[in-house]
C-alpha cells in the first residue's frame, strides 16, 4: 500500500492543490475518485461522510498513521510537517504568513464562492442556468484576482513569492483553471498569468493537472 | 497611539474573531469602523483598498512595525507569533492542525457563503429578497454546523478542543451569531450551543461581542 490515499476529484481545485503538493514532495499516493456529480454526488454517501463530515473533497488518508486529514490548506501543513523538504512555506514566520494570506485569498475569498456545490445551489434556489452560474463564478474569481494581482505584483519573482514555489502557487494554478472555465478575462491579470505559465513548466504541476488524472472526463 | 488599529465592522464575524483574540491576549487596540453598508460600503474606497486589496474587513494594522495584516486566520497567527501567551493553538503541531481544520470549516466552508457581499450579489444577480437570502445563508451555515457538530463531539470539553479556549472557539462564536440571525435551528447542534454558552461567560468574548462595539446599530 502506498503511504497516502487521496480521495479527490480531477476538477476539484482543492484536490488539485494537494496533488501538486504531493508531487512537489515526491510522495507516492493512491488516487480514489470521489465523483462529485454522478448519482447525486458520491461525497454525500454515509461512508464518505465518516471520512469527511463536510462532504467535500479532498480527504487525504495517511495509511502509516491511520489519520484522515481534511481541509486542503491543513493538508498542506500536514505534508510540510511530515515531509519538510521541499517546504511549501518560507522558513521565516512572517514571510510564511504573507504566503498564507495569499493562499487564504483563494481558499476562503474565491474558491468557496464558485465551487460545484454553490453553483448547484444557485440552480436550486434561483433557477440559475449555466450562463448565470458562470457569470456568478466569474464575478467572484475576478474580484479575488484583482486583489491578488495587486498584492503579488509586489512579491512575485518567477513564482508568487520570489523564485521559489510556495503554497501560494499551489493554490493559484488550479484557481486559474477555474477562471478560464468560467470565462474570466485573464488578460487583466498579467502577473497571475505569468506565474501560471511558469508553474506549468514544472513536472509536479504537470502531473497534478486536472486533465492528467485517471478520472478526467 | 495604541499598538494596533483594527479596521473592522461590528457585525463582521471575521472582525469579531480578531477582537476576541486581541482581548484574550490583553492587547490594546484602536477600533476604526469600516461601514460595510453606508455609501455603498466604505471598504470599497481607494484608501481602504490600499490597506486591503480584497476590500474586506478586518485589517489589523501593527502600529509598532507598520504592517497591514489581512485574512483573519493569518491575523490570529500573527498575534500568536508576536504575543504567544495565551496561545490560540495547542503547542503540539498535530493538535494545532486539528484546531486549524475546525477553523477552516468555518473560515472557508461557511463564512464566505453567507457574508454581506454574497447576499448582496444574490440580490443583484437573482433578485433575492430578504427571505431568500436568509434561506441561502441558513442552508450553508447548517451544512457546516452539521459537520462541526459531528467532529467537535469527539474533541470538545468545555470548549471546542478540551478545556482550553482555542482559535476554533474564536471562529465558532461569531458564526453562531450569524446562524441565529439567519434563523438556523440551533437545537440541532447541542455541542456547538454548549460551547457558545461557555465562551459567552468569558470576559474576552463579552468585550468582543458585536453588540458591545461602538459602531453597533
Amino acid at each position: 500500500m502506498k503511504p497516502y490515499t487521496l480521495h479527490g476529484y480531477w476538477r476539484s481545485s482543492c484536490s488539485w492543490r494537494v496533488r501538486i503538493a504531493l508531487h512537489i514532495k515526491g510522495i507516492e499516493f493512491e488516487h480514489v475518485s470521489v465523483h462529485l456529480v454522478a448519482d447525486g454526488g458520491h461525497q454525500h454517501t454515509e461512508e464518505y461522510k465518516r471520512l469527511n463530515p463536510m462532504r467535500q473533497v479532498p480527504t487525504l488518508y495517511d495509511n502509516t498513521h491511520n489519520r484522515a486529514l481534511t481541509q486542503s490548506l491543513v493538508i498542506l501543513d500536514y505534508l510540510d510537517h511530515m515531509h519538510p523538504s521541499p517546504a511549501l512555506y518560507p522558513s521565516d514566520p512572517l514571510s510564511a504568513m504573507a504566503v498564507r494570506a495569499a493562499c487564504e485569498t483563494i481558499n476562503s475569498g474565491i474558491q468557496p464562492l464558485q465551487n460545484l456545490g454553490v453553483l448547484q445551489q444557485l440552480e436550486i434556489s434561483f433557477g440559475a442556468d449555466q450562463a448565470a452560474k458562470s457569470a456568478w463564478a466569474s464575478h467572484f474569481i475576478g474580484r479575488g484576482f484583482e486583489a491578488l494581482e495587486r498584492s503579488l505584483d509586489t512579491t512575485a519573482g518567477t513564482y508568487c513569492f520570489g523564485d521559489t514555489v510556495s503554497a501560494a502557487d499551489v493554490c493559484l494554478v488550479p484557481q486559474i483553471f477555474g477562471a478560464l472555465r468560467f470565462g474570466v478575462d485573464m488578460a487583466k491579470f498579467p502577473v497571475l498569468t505569468r506565474i501560471n505559465d511558469a508553474c506549468k513548466q514544472l513536472e509536479a504541476f504537470q502531473r497534478a493537472d486536472a486533465a492528467a488524472q485517471p478520472d478526467a472526463q
